[in-house]
């Protein structure tokens, strides 16, 4: 786990929470962007070598739709940086982590994600992540 | 805020929980604190230039104890590192940002340190820490 790549947020309402965001950070959000698979709407801030991405729902079946009807608006979850998910994901395993999806998924943000469950950890919802590199 | 300095997480058990982060993480946890003032003890690890703290209550009436009887484990605040906190401090106020402790106290990690309100944050607690120079 190299660093911490980002912070989830869930959000009900992105464009009033990128405002809050901008005054929070001190900066603009750098970009939006839809995963549709994953029915959210997203946008980042940087902080450093470290983002901040606020996810909104785009329908109730969103798994942010059902966090926001269950907690309301806070953390979602945590993001590490990782160089080689495949490797990662199999060194958790072996650690007897639960891995929710053990085939890494294209995220928001030109990802490769992976989710652990939250059961094993705490209660965190850990995401790993591994840039996509061109070529 | 220059970077996510760190993610604190309310844990019921520190050494259990040690245990499972330094499998997560890959790392073993580099030190404890105790914060009499606040009813924690806490733990850290790195994680690149961020850390991630847990916290453990000491008495019934410690925050992290109400948290985890109200929420359970998970993540309990998100922590920016910040230059000048006071200047910092002001500018939020400014912002209309609602700061708990307007008069920054110490934190653990040789930090002073001072909390948003999360109702103004969707419902996230901000931390802002400056780390405390000697001399």
């Amino acid at each position: 786990m190299d660093k911490i790549e980002h912070i989830g947020i869930a959000v009900k309402d992105l464009e009033v929470s990128n405002s809050l965001f901008a005054k929070l950070l001190g900066v603009q959000h750098y970009k939006t962007e839809e995963v549709v698979s994953e029915g959210v709407r997203t946008s980042f801030f940087k902080s450093g070598p470290n983002k901040v991405e606020l996810l909104a729902a785009t329908n109730p079946e969103s798994p942010i739709a059902k966090f926001l009807e269950k907690k309301g608006e806070g953390i979602h979850h945590i993001a590490f940086a990782v160089e080689d998910i495949v490797a990662e994901i199999a060194r958790l395993k072996e650690e007897g982590f639960v891995v929710l999806n053990e085939t890494p998924k294209k995220g928001a943000d030109n990802k490769l994600v992976a989710f652990l469950h939250p059961k094993g950890t705490n209660g965190v919802l850990v995401e790993l992540c591994q840039e996509i590199k061109a070529g």
